[in-house]
This record gives structure tokens, C-alpha cells and sequence, in this order.
């Protein structure tokens, strides 16, 4: 079965599109706002089961035919979706048990959303069927551009008919019961399995549940989840081979394991809402995360806001200018589409407060409409230079859904502890130095990167040690940091001392974790090396301390309170033709921003000679091998950017620049290398 | 159907009082103690339904056949309650259906109180059965004064009762389904309903609820529990067509629309539990509500602790001559009665430890009783003058309850704005200028009145911008703020630009508004007109901006940073021979101050010519046009007061006053005109 | 029936044991290392039900044979637990009935721990089972030292079984439901009770619940889980009339009345985890407390960390030494045992992450052994001497968990008064004065003592005013404090002034209590009689103040501010030959060392003459009637202590001590008099 790889052929630029909510008098008007917007495709059909579906088994596709109708006619692509993400009322009473269970047996009403238990088997059954419908009408219809399936998956379910899958899915898992028990270390607090029928979900428990058992039910449910996409999937393909397929994904969304997701999914889009407080690297990061689930395939922005939203404690607009340079640094890090939520504002319902390209007031004289315009004749304007190119990364950070399951269930050592932060603490680093950072899984091959990070690499499944060793023996360099190496894929402690299968790799043994209250905290006493002063230099570092004993590694800082006093804190361990890095506290930014300039040096490709503090870079190669520089000036002043090559156009301004190129505060500046 | 008007006639003064709960040896020492504390009035048989029916349909009266029986004789009038505000245990057992139940389906039990569904038949059948009882045995006694339906009626229920009740309600109020779906926005998030069955209550869901759904059931429940009062009030009406009946509110409590009840009451009363740390306004804003609630009539304050309670999280006592001030607050803002709860504090139970005017000591020799000793001896004292008096407003203030529900309900801009905080924002400014007040609804005649304030108007039902529009236009003043105009009936936002439609009326297009967080402020640049400074003056302001255009209006103040600096953030336009204002944010203290001061200038009748700062200010008005006022102060020195008239009387002390007045520090004057 | 009462023989010394949890082949390396740790007894079995009963009724006893063979043949004694604690899982299904149910109607599930109803049949018979196999099978094994029924008993339950147990226990209580009507109060809120089965657990209301219910309920629940303790003893004592059994305590425990447990508990044994910023006090407090609960007889800490736990926000390490002076400390209040939990580090469950004397690490080479075995050693220098010494305490504390349970069930007047934290305040600064503590019930003799401290002895029963009276009159000096003599057995107010019986031993009336808000404070002026200055001295109070009338009392403080002004804040009212004292506030600390160090002059027996402050002391009495003395230095510098005899042995060094002793910061010494 194959399917069209060479999707899109320019930037997409649109919105969801909702008009079945609004009387077909709005439609045309909708259509003029849209060729003024510069919007190319919409999603559409998002949450209509209630309208395509009035009873059982009754299907009504008027009002879906006719906006598809009006799409087409308008040359206006449609991402279709396939309106499974929330269920008409009718069905939570003729089929009681598709609606969801909380771990505390609270059963979910109709009235809102994702109220569907994933393992129902009347939801599968009746969502197959919905789609089957849908694109046996739709395959072959001119607008059909792309598919979207259901909207945002999401919260787990603890209902019975998920503890019938949840056995099934560990039978599979272990075979015997005898394999569970070891592997849950069921032997802990008497809870031995001697049937099947008795394993149940991590329901509420008057103390701590089993780690292994909420382990396994984090992936069970991420799987469980994705059956559901692949339910929707299967029929689909029938009808469509060649029409990419896409579910819009939520960030790093710790529920599900969007790695595993991935090569389900033909491209992959994203919802994406920072705050409006939100620095440049907390979008970069979603971005570049989202770049590396396809191995670099470009990705969709799916859904952002144009200015306010309606979910948050408070709801600020985005100020002005902030939306465009959010949209330039999504294509800046890969993606070949910016879509937004929504194409026209609510007027009722929980979302009436979440702005759109038309506003409440309707027309395009307003900021908002203004700016999104301004953007999407921006992005014709780079289209065909864009589409096509690609981006190269030099270092890679290590991220592992499993691991962040187990290592923020508590009973841990800290509720302090938040994977995404810690990886965060390393990306920002990497960002603010203008490194591409590719992510990638414990296990993947990590030979096209000179530099990988591995922030508290907790859980190493079997043949992770040997990966890391591979690359770091080869010459690469490896920074991996505290509480890494401790347990198993089953959470079990790998034992005869810290970090267990990284001790030869890191030549260091940990005697003892330290995780410290809000109250606590220390000094890294770091010498020249990583300071660059002859009296070396002292670094707070909080959260976490460790006892860390060399074993032929060098200490590169100490702490220098507490009983650990003198102890490493940060050491390096050459390896084959590499080296192995361990940082066994979280520093505070300024000495990672050190580690990792010492670290990276002597890789990268410097493009650019002098770059400003504060001015963001990346770059696009196209298939000429030319690179399309992106540069964003977050700064208040003029950005002075020196070019080392001579030739390059200014796609926005259709300018030639010469070695110098001026970037005025809060702009960006796209140049395509002559 | 008469009722009779003239009541009361005397300050009724009394208490909560619950002989039920004492040996009968006890009730004759009450009474000793009732009369030297000066009660003339007690609430009695609030919570007797487990003694009154010890069994599913057999009645036991003796107890209460003597309690009404020891008041008769002593001349002291009974507010008989109905007892139906806490069902007796074995009513659980057989009507298990009366119970109430959670939005996220956990059922209430028997133990405490308030535990039934408003919507139980059961419950419906069972209380009207007793009052049925009471009514037909005590219809002619001589004690018999009022009547007490329930108490504190409160919560709500989400049962399955409850959601039959519900389609009811919603049939009458929609007639099809189509309506409804159309008043609900249901085509957002696949919500259409086919079937009436398919509606419940808004219990719990995994994302947002429906706002209108939302908006309907407090309105469906508030109405619902006002049929509980219907219920009861019918079968009393039988047999008392002239006995008033109440029933206690508890201030501006958001569940109930009391607005909507009160034309079904006989007389309004409350229940009042300011903090101790309350200011004047926070009291008297309630008073001004209770006294508008029918339009002026005379209220009476139903229960107010004489000093600790029992439910806070800690319960200091009303420090001395607090609660003087307090109880003649109430008169003089219009109450014809202050009671208390209680009147001997309770031996045992969740309340023991609210104080009572019988504490536990038991004797009138301590600080408590001979306070309430010495205000039920005031309270004689101006009974006479007082009865009959009344108030009248030049200054209303729009509350109403469906906005309220409206725009609280998440998910809306901000968790920060609270409805009846922005009422008090307003109130205080207006109280502190002593500015007499009446609250009323946006589609009351508003021609009594020179000035209105409605702050936040956020929901504009039929009608109501017309109502204001003829207000203005014939003269009057009209103050509305940010977040007005913005969606109809059902929460559905009016298109076409903010304030829809009072853009005409306020000559301004709200392009944006923009809640902030509360790290986020601006300043608000005021000109002379309002500052009264040749320079202006700059005035922080919080919570929320907006991006304003003037299309008619004048500006008088306008933001001094972020996107809209220099745009207005206050409004003035003239239409007809009036004017609107508008404030876009929630100003300080200061500037509201201001803005109240320069709009009412040249309103309100200035009896007295020299009040120090400091000093609250009411008068009462009887019926041979004389005025009663009330002079209360609450500074650290003696307050001079000087007279227009040179010829008063104190009513508390007896003397003759001319054209000044010391009144002492924490002290009341109560002055008549001769 | 006859119980050893010689046991133990030495200090036990050792740790809980879980060979189940590991390949047999780590037993033998378990014993090498135990040896080397000084470990001479094991808690076994604590958590093995499902393994030992892998089927209803279905028993296997392979695995546990041969542990107590390996502990056996290594003269390691066995602490043997009866595996009760948690259910295994097949019960759940098979007993659906057993596990537990919240206040709010969530059961709960197996998965954890713990999750079994006290009052479950089903439990109840499933467990006597159990033990009676494992008493049959091993009651005559040569390792069976000690039985350890269950495990750290604990949460309550509020099912339907619970609610007919709960009918029983209040029918035997109260004979008819005439008196428990008058018990509760029932005529508040109409919650008369004219049926035994309208009585349910105080399970959720939409109000507050009746505290007299919530009263017996804990009272109910503590017999309900005492009773699961019994039903495994008397099956335990049929085979082994003469092996000690205990259960492992909580510390100060709410839910259960330990002194209610005592008398059926052979020998007390608590598990003890102070945060690792435990005060001395902190920690002592814990074990006078359990040296009390069987009068001074020893008792054994079951459970305490090596170093860090896995259950706290952020678990640190425990700093190097501050263990072993802890195990010091326990011995030197009375225990003549120390073990952990646990003995080797769980590999995987919810516990894998608390640390044990055997870390992950696996070897004898790191701090945590090293500690361990340093402390064996010591505890084994020692153990000849110190078993057999007892304590004598001059100054008792009551405590008592009927008042606890009703002082802190709100509504009452303050959130922030918690009895516990009470009790501290006057426990610091005896224990910072180094006088020994017993605790003892309001109703037990008090004759031994010369002090007695009885804060916040809110409820009076029947015979305990008396009993103070008595303790006073005979010579007796008594403390107490504000809102003590307030309610009966049933939490009903006694009437006629506070304090109620206590009045007249105090000589005081207190008219009003009035709890403070966090941001409300007062002063205390005290005279030259407990400040030592004749210019008196000031001192903050907080979180109370109470207008006070002498009634015979004398003043020694009075406070300073607020209305009431000058009134007495502290008094002594001399009573017969003794005094009785009263402190109507919460003083600050300072205040409270006044008071203690004023009452308590003249008494204590000064063994030592010069002890620098912060060094503590405690003394045990040996057989031949000489002292131990433990002196413990947490100071930064060298104590140097001088005894008033001149001749000691230290029994840790071995050296000879004269009239001079050092003892260096952070360590301690044990030195037996000659």
C-alpha cells in the first residue's frame, strides 16, 4: 500500500473551519475572508458525529456534502475529519458503556467531549462505521486533500471493558502469569496473581499502587489509544491509498507515546498553545520534537491561536507581532504548514471567548484578521522556496515516553522531578547557542549525531547501554545526568550500584541519590575547563545531589557543601574515541550553558560569523543543497548579522544581501542562499 | 388573595429559638430572659420534621402545641417555621429518591441537613403533607405572627429525578428541540440533541460543559427549589390568607435568582454573616439589596450572630459595639426587624459553638446578653418613629442573577472576574459618598432614578438596551464597564463588534478585550475633568484592558502602555439628554471614587452640610415626609456633624438637636426632624 | 493464661526481612551480612497472604518453612508476622465485601496495601484462618521469637457492614435509642432516630455532620480494627501462650487509641519516621509516649529508615551520625530495641526506592552498612547493661485520644487548633529542660507525679475533674490550658461557665474564647515572678486569647491589647496543699520555658551539675538501683559535663569517667554509674 509522500506541494495555511455551526448565508462570506487571508485548506467536519449520525445507523451527509462542494469549488483543500473524537448524546444512552471511567470510578457524561472509553467495543464498532460512510462518499471528492482522524486523543479510561483489554494486552505482554509477577514484583505487599480475571486497572488504592502495574497501563493505554486511530486508519485506506493521513498530536503530551504513534501516522501536525509568556526555545522545542517523530519529515502546525484563548486561568491576547514570528520559527524548525484554531470565532458554546481569523465583529478591518493576512501572504511569498528543503541536526536529544512514565510515578524520590522540565533545562541551552537539536529514542541509531543528551535516563531497556556505548566508543559525545541508569523495563532496580549498566560508560559510581527538598540546596565549585577562569567559579544547583565516587572518570566540579562535599559533580569519561558525560545535580543555566558550549565545541556549521546575543537561527537546506537561513530578532535593538558567504536573497523582501544583513527588533529575515 | 401589609408594626427583635432542644423545665427561664432582653418575635420549629413525624404519616404535636402555647401567653410572636429543610432519617430509608445528589454522582446522606432533591415527588408530597398539618392545627393561634418556609434554601441536585424535572422545564421553556439546539449551540463539539431523553444535567465530562446547558440548569434549579417554596406556601395560604410568609435568604447568594422570588414572598428576609474583619459597605450593600428585592419594602434581618460562629475557619467574636452598629445598620437601610440565631446557644450538635444571646453560662450577667439586652432597648426606643418610614434612591445599580450565572461560568476569559465583586467595586465608591442605593433588574423601569450603574452587563436579554437607551435619553446617567454588551439570552455573543448593542448607546467599538493575568497592570492617564488637576493624573488599574475606538464618545482617560496605549479606557457620550459611560478596566479605588463623585455631582439631597469623612449617612422618610437619620461613626474621633435644619430629636437619647451634632467615636445618632 | 515477661534478653537489633522477594540463592549472603550488621532478630511474613494462600482455603507453607529453617539455624530470631495487612488479590472477587469503602462512597481496591473493612465477616474468619494454620505449623520452631500480627493497622471504613457493626457497638453503648438521641444532640437538625437501622456511618452531607456521631465513629472504628487484632491473638495464644505478641504503632496516631490497644499488646512496638529535619524533641516525644503505653515497660522501635524514604515530597538521605543518635536516643527514653525497615532494598514495587541496610548496591562497602553495623555494635556493647534498666519520670503529660478526636472535629471554633501540636509545645521545653515525661490517660492515677501538664483538655468524662482535684489537693502541681473544661463524654457543652468542673480547681471563670485568625496576635505582661525581671517582660501569643475572671486565682500575666485588656492571660489558683495553673493563650516558646522552668523548680533529680544547654539527658535505673545516663550532644562544640558522683564507666569507649566528661558535638555517651 503506498502513499503520496510528496504532500504538501506549498505551505498550508488555514484553519479550522466550522460552518456547519453557522447559517450556508455566512458560507460565500466565509470563502471571500478566506482568499483574503491567503488560506489554502481547512479542517473541517472536526465534531459533526451528531449532525452525520442523528440516530443509529442513520447517516445524513447533506450539509457535509455541500461544504465539501463549497471547498472544491474554491480550490480550497480539505482536511477531513473523521468527527469520532466526540460521540452524539444518543449513543451514551444506547450504548452505556462507550463513555470513559475515572481511576476513581467516576463515569463521564455526553455534553462535552472525549468522553469515549478507547477498548469500548461498541465505539469501535460505530466509529468504523461512521468512517467507512465518510470515505466511501468523500474518496474521490476534488477537495479531499488530507484526513483527520478523530481530534486530539486523549484521557485514559478505568472501566471494565478496559480491564478485559488491559489483561488481554499483558497476556500478550508476558505469556504467563508466573512472567507478570516477576516483572511487577508482585511478591512487594502480598499481590500475587494466580488468575488472570483478577488483574485489574491502577484503580484507587488506600496506598501507593504498584509503579510496574501503572506502568504498564500508561502503555497500555497509549496502545489502546492508537487502536482506535488504527480502527479509523484500516478502513480508510480502502478507500484512499494515496491521501495522507494525520491525528493532530498535543505537544509532548505524556499520555501518549507519540514515538510509537509515528510511523502510524503518514504526517504528522500539532496542536500547539504557549502561553503568552512563553520564551522562543518552549516553541522551538515542540517544533524540533515534532520534526523528529518522522526522522525529519516535515510536519503541520494543526492548530495554534491567532491571539487569546479561552481555557486558561486568564486569557491575554497574544501581543502584536509575536503570532508571525510563532509561524516563521514553525516553518524555521520544519514544518510546511501553519494552521490555526479556528477559521471563524464561535458564537456559542465553550469556545465562543477562543479568537479565529474573523473575529465576533466579522470583517477583515480588525488587527487580528490584518495580521493573519499579512502571514499568509507571507508564506506564498516562501512556499516554493521551502517546500522541499530540509534540516540537518547535529545533536540529538534522548526522549523516552517510558521513561517519563516511570520516572514521575510516584513513590519516587522527588515529586520535584518532571522529566519534560529536565529535558527542557538541556534544550534551552542547546537553543539559545543556535543548535538544531533532533529528538530521538534510547535505542535509535545515533551514529548521524556527534553530540547526544540524555537527561535522567531512569529506565535503560535491554541493548540501550549497548547503543550508548556504540555511539560514545565511535566518538561521540554523550551527557547524560543524575538519577540515569536505575531500573529496567519493568521498573525494577538494576542492581549492584548506580547507574547500573552506565557505570562502565560513565566511569562513576553513584553511592547515593539525594533528592532534596525546596529548602536545600548547593554550590558546583567548577574549575577552568568549564569556567574559563583560572579560579574557577562557583555555580548554584539545586533539586538533586549525588554521592559520586570516580571509577576513571575526571571531575570536571565538586560540590561544595554537605556531607558529599568535594564529591563529583560533573565528570567526563573518555570512551573509545568519545566521551561520557554526567551531571549529577541540575545546575543552574548558566553552567549548563557552560557544559554544553564546552561540549559542543568544534561542532556546527558556522553560516554565520558574528551573530547578536539573542537572535535565533536555523536553517533549511533544498534539494540543491542551498540553505534557507531563518533569523529572528527577539531583541530590542537592530540584530547585526555578518554572513560569511556573499550571496543571499531576502525572501520577504525580495532584497539581495551581501555579507551584512540588518534585522530590526522583532522581525525575521529568511534568506535563500544565491 | 389579601395578605396582610401593615406588618410588621414594631421593630421585631428576637432569635432563632429551639426549646425542642432543652427540657421544658428550661422554657420558663427563657422567657424571664426573652423579655429582659426585649424579644418580641422568635423563630421557632426550623428543624422539628423528625420530631413532628416520627413515622411515615403519624404526627406528633405536643411539643410544639406547648412551645406556641408559652410564646401566646407571653406575648411574644412566633415565626413559625415548616420544618421541611432537614427530612428525618427514616425518610432515607423509605423515600431513598429524596436524597440529593453531586454533578459527579455521589448521593448525599441523612446526618446533617439540606439533603433533599427539589425535584423528588417524594419529598414534594411529603413536605407538603406536614405543612398541611401545621397550617390546619396552628392557623388560628394567637402566637402565630409569620410564617417560615424551610430555611436557607440552597444546593442543588444533579439525580436522575432531577433530570426528568429538567426536559420538563426545558420543553416549557423551548417547545422543540430545534430551538433548543439552536439556544445551545449543540453543532459545537457534536452535542444535538434528537431525543428529549438524551438531556441531562451538566454533571461531569472530561472537558468543558455546555455554558448555555450550564446557564439553564441554575435557572431550571432556581426554579425548581422556588417550587419547593410554592409547594409549601399554597397549602398555608389556605388556611392563613393574611399571615406573611418568608423564607430566609442568605445575601447575595448566586444559586438563586432572588429577584425571581421575591414577588412570591410576603416579606423578604436574610440571613447575614459578615466576617469580622467586614467594612460598612460589605454590610450594607446587603441591607440595599434585601430593601430592593420588593421595591422598597421593609425587610427584616432573619438571623446575624450576636458574636462568634462556628463554621468559619476561625471564629473570633464581634468585638464590643460591632454589633450595635450593625443591628442599626440594618434599620437604617430599611430593615423593620433584627433577629438572631440564636437565642440559647445549643448544648450539643455541629452549632454549639455559635454564640447566642443565652450563652452557655446561662445568665443575663455577661458581655453578650447585655448587649442584645441594650439594643432590644434601642430598638423599643425608635420602634414608633421607625415603622412605616421608608427610603428612597436616587441611584440604582443592575444586578442580575443570569448574568451572574453567565458570566462566571468557565470557560470564560478570566477566573479573576467575579460579578459580584465588580457590584462591590461600584457600591463602595457610592456607599463611601454616601449615596443611598437600590439594586433593581435590567428590565425595571428606570425612570426613578437620576444615575445607573450595571457593571459588567455582560449578558443584554430583549429589551434591555432599549430600556437603557430610553433611561439616557431621557436624562438620565448610565456608568457600564468592560465585558457589557457581549451575548444574549442563552450566552450566545451578539455579532457584528462588542458592546453589540450598546454601541450606539456608549458611541464605542470595543475591538479587543484582554484579560489580564495578575502579574499584568496598566495605568489609566486621567485629564482635569476627572482628576480635578490642570496636569491629570495617572491611576493603576487591574484585571482587564480592552482595545477601544470612539465612534461618537469622548475619551477620559485612556491606557499609558501596551498595544492600545493612548487608546481610552474611560467614556463619556452624550445621547439624548443624558450620558453613557463607559470604564474599560477595573480602576482603583481612587479613580472609581472619582469617576462616582464627577458623575453624581449635582444628584442626592444634602440634608446635612459638613459630614466628616468617615461618617455613613442614611434617611428613612416616614409617612408624614419627616426624615429619620441615621448617623453612624465608625472613626477614631468624635464626629461633628452640622445641620441644615436646626431643629432634630434624638431618638436614643432623647435630646433636642440643633444645627450640630457630636456623635462619639463607635456610636449611632438617630435624629427625627421635628 | 501466662506471657513471657522476660522478654527481651538483649537489645534486639535487626530489621524487617523479605526473603519471598528474592532468589533463595541471596539468603545465605543475606545471613553473612546480617551477621556483620549486628542483626539478631527479623520481622518475617509481613505481607505473604498471597503467597501462603494462593487459593481459598488452599495453603503453602514451602517458602516460609524454609525461612524461619535459615533464621533457625543462624540463631536469628523471628519476628513472625500473621500476613493480615494485605489481602491478596483473588479475595476481592471471591469476598467482594472486604475491601474498604471512603466516607464518600469510593471502594476501594486491591492493588496496594491495606485495603481490607475491619468489619468485614469475610476478613475477619479468612484471617483467623490464616493465623491458625501459621501458629499450628510454627508455634514450636526454635526461631519464632516474637508474633507481629498484621501490619501498621489502620484507615477506617464506612460501608454497609461497617454501618450494622457500628448499630451493634452504639446498641451496646447506649442500650436504647432514647439515649443515644439525647447522646447525640439528635433534636438539632431533626436527626431523631426512631430505628437502629436509620443509624449510618458519617458518611458525606451537604453540611456539616454531627460531631457526637463522628465522635463514637472513631471511638467505633478504633474497637473495630482493636478487634481484628484480638480475633488473631486469641487463635495465636491458643498455641503459644508464652511468645509476646505485638502489632507495629504509628507514633501518635489518630485514628487508633493506642491506650485504649495497650493492655492487649504484650510488648508496644512502634514504627517511627520523623522528617529529616526532626527536632531531638521530636523524636523523643515519640518514644516517652511509647514507653507510656504499657507504664513503663519496654518497648522496641519495629520500624525506622536507615537513611532515606520513598514517601515523602522529596525523600533526602538522613545525615551521617544523626541515626545512630537516634537509635541512642530510643533506647535512652526506654526501648530495649532498634530495627528497620528494611533489611535489603526492594529491587521493585512501590518501596523500592527506600533504603534499607542492604542497599542496591548490594555489599558491606558503603555508608549506610558501615552505619548499620557501627550502631549493632554499639547496641550489642550495651545491651548487658541497659535491658532490664527502667525510667522514672516526675512530670506527666495527659493525653488522650477522645479529646484529640473531639477537639479537632470541626465545625469547632478554630481550624488551626490541632491537639498533637498542643501537646508539643509543653513537651519541647520539658524535654529542652531534660525532665523525662510520661503520658497518661485523664483517668489514671496520678499520685507518682509531681507535675502534671493537661493542655487543651477539652472534654471532661465523668470522674476526671475529680481525679485532678485529688492530684492537686495531695501536694500536686497541674498545668492547663485554654478551651479545656468544655464538654462531656458526648461532646455536649457542660453548662453554668467555662471551665465547667474544672472551675473550681482553677479558681477562674472564663467568660469567652475567642480563636484567632492567622493575622491576629496579642501580648502577654508578665510579672517579675515568671519573667525574673521586676520590670515584668512582654511575650507574643497566638492562635487564642480567652476573657478570664479570677474566681480565687492569682494572676501571673495578663494580656495587652484588645477588649480584653488586663485580664488575666495566666493564673494559679492554689488548691489544697498543690497548685493548679491555667495559660488562657498559646504562648511563644520562650513564655512556655518560663512557665515550666517556674513550676517545675524543686523538683527532678540533679544527677548532673553543669549541662550546657542543648545537650539532652535521660537516665535508667538498673536492677541494683544505678544510673545509665545518655548525654547527647547536638551542639557544634564539645559539651563538658559535670557529674556529681565521681565515678562512671563509659560503656562505649570502655574508659572510666570521673567527675569531668566530654563529650564531642555530635556523638553520645552512656555512662553506668559504679
Amino acid at each position: 500500500m503506498t502513499m503520496q509522500t510528496s504532500f504538501p506541494q506549498s505551505i498550508l495555511y488555514g484553519a479550522d473551519y466550522n460552518p456547519e455551526q453557522w447559517p450556508s448565508s455566512t458560507w460565500e462570506e466565509d470563502i471571500r475572508l478566506m482568499k483574503l487571508a491567503g488560506v489554502n485548506m481547512v479542517s473541517i467536519n472536526i465534531f459533526s458525529w451528531s449532525l452525520l449520525e442523528p440516530q443509529s445507523g442513520e447517516y445524513s451527509f447533506d450539509t457535509l456534502d455541500r461544504i465539501m462542494d463549497l471547498l472544491g469549488n474554491n480550490d480550497i483543500m480539505a482536511d477531513l475529519a473523521t468527527s469520532t473524537a466526540s460521540p452524539p448524546p444518543w449513543m451514551s444512552r444506547v450504548f452505556p458503556e462507550i463513555t470513559c471511567v475515572t481511576s476513581d470510578g467516576k463515569r463521564m457524561n455526553h455534553g462535552s467531549r472525549c468522553h469515549f472509553c478507547p477498548n469500548s467495543k461498541d465505539y469501535r464498532h460505530k466509529s468504523a462505521a461512521l468512517v467507512r460512510n465518510l470515505a466511501r462518499r468523500y474518496h474521490a471528492h476534488r477537495a479531499l486533500a488530507m484526513w483527520h482522524v478523530n481530534n486530539e486523543y486523549g484521557p485514559y479510561c478505568y472501566c471494565d471493558n478496559c480491564a478485559i483489554a488491559f489483561r488481554h494486552w499483558l497476556r500478550k505482554r508476558y505469556q504467563t502469569l508466573g512472567t507478570l509477577n516477576y516483572a511487577w514484583s508482585t511478591s512487594v505487599w502480598s499481590q500475587t496473581y494466580y488468575n488472570w480475571e483478577d488483574i485489574i486497572p491502577p484503580r484507587i488504592t488506600p496506598q501507593q499502587s504498584n509503579p510496574s502495574q501503572e506502568l504498564d497501563y500508561q502503555h497500555f493505554m497509549s496502545d489502546s489509544i492508537l487502536e482506535c486511530f488504527l480502527n479509523e486508519k484500516q478502513v480508510i485506506r480502502e478507500f484512499t491509498p494515496n491521501i495522507p493521513i494525520t491525528t493532530n498530536f498535543m505537544v509532548a503530551y505524556k499520555p501518549l507515546d507519540y514515538f510509537n504513534w509515528a510511523p502510524h501516522v503518514d504526517i504528522i501536525s500539532v496542536d500547539i498553545y504557549p502561553p503568552h509568556t512563553a520564551q522562543a526555545w518552549e516553541t522551538a522545542i515542540t517544533f524540533d520534537l515534532m520534526r523528529s517523530l518522522k526522522r525529519g519529515q516535515p510536519f503541520i502546525v494543526m492548530e495554534q491561536t491567532p491571539s487569546q484563548v479561552n481555557w486558561m486561568q486568564q486569557n491575554p491576547h497574544k501581543r502584536p507581532g509575536n503570532l508571525r514570528l510563532q509561524c516563521h520559527q514553525a516553518v524555521a524548525h520544519g514544518a510546511d504548514g501553519v494552521l490555526y484554531f479556528q477559521f471563524r470565532q464561535a458564537k456559542g458554546g465553550p469556545e465562543k471567548f477562543h479568537s479565529a481569523i474573523v473575529s465576533h465583529e466579522g470583517t477583515e478591518h480588525n488587527r487580528i484578521f490584518k495580521q493573519a493576512a499579512q502571514i499568509g501572504a507571507e508564506m506564498k511569498k516562501i512556499s516554493s522556496v521551502v517546500v522541499g528543503s530540509k534540516i540537518k541536526a547535529e545533536v540529538a536529544i534522548i526522549l523516552d515516553w517510558q521513561n517519563w512514565w516511570a520516572v514521575e510515578y510516584l513513590p519516587g524520590p522527588s515529586d520535584q522531578l518532571k522529566y519534560w522540565e529536565q529535558i527542557g533545562v538541556w534544550y534551552r541551552a542547546l537553543h539559545g547557542q543556535n543548535r538544531i537539536v533532533d529528538f530521538v529514542r534510547p535505542e535509535d541509531d545515533l551514529s548521524p549525531y556527534r553530540l547526544v543528551f540524555a537527561p535522567v535516563l531512569y529506565q535503560i531497556r535491554p541493548g540501550v547501554a549497548e547503543n550508548l556505548e556504540r555511539f560514545v566508543s565511535t566518538g561521540g559525545r554523550l551527557v547524560t545526568t543524575f538519577f540515569s541508569g536505575i531500573v529496567d523495563e519493568h521498573d525494577q532496580v538494576i542492581l549492584g550500584g548506580y547507574p547500573g549498566p552506565l557505570r562502565n560508560l560513565l566511569g562513576i559510581w553513584v553511592e547515593e541519590f539525594d533528592p532534596w527538598t525546596p529548602e536545600m540546596s548547593n554550590i558546583v565549585r567548577v574549575g577552568k575547563e568549564l569556567s574559563g577562569k583560572d579560579e574557577g567559579e562557583d555555580y548554584p544547583c539545586h533539586l538533586w545531589g549525588e554521592l559520586v565516587h570516580l571509577e576513571g572518570a575526571t571531575s570536571y566540579g565538586v560540590f561544595k557543601h554537605d556531607y558529599y562535599v568535594n564529591h563529583a559533580a560533573i565528570t567526563k569519561n573518555k570512551f573509545g574515541k568519545g566521551e561520557a558525560w554526567y551531571v549529577a545535580t541540575k545546575p543552574n543555566d548558566k553552567l549548563v550553558n557552560e557544559i554544553v558550549g564546552h561540549v559542543a565545541a568544534g561542532t556546527g556549521k558556522d553560516v554565520i560569523v558574528d551573530l547578536p546575543v539573542g537572535v535565533e537561527k536555523t536553517i533549511r537546506v533544498n534539494a540543491n543543497g542551498k540553505d534557507i537561513i531563518f533569523l529572528f530578532n527577539r531583541t530590542g535593538e537592530v540584530a547585526k548579522v555578518s554572513l560569511r558567504r556573499s550571496s543571499y536573497k531576502s525572501l520577504l523582501t525580495g532584497e539581495t544581501v551581501k555579507h551584512e544583513l540588518d534585522v530590526t527588533p522583532g522581525d525575521v529575515a529568511i534568506i535563500l542562499q544565491s
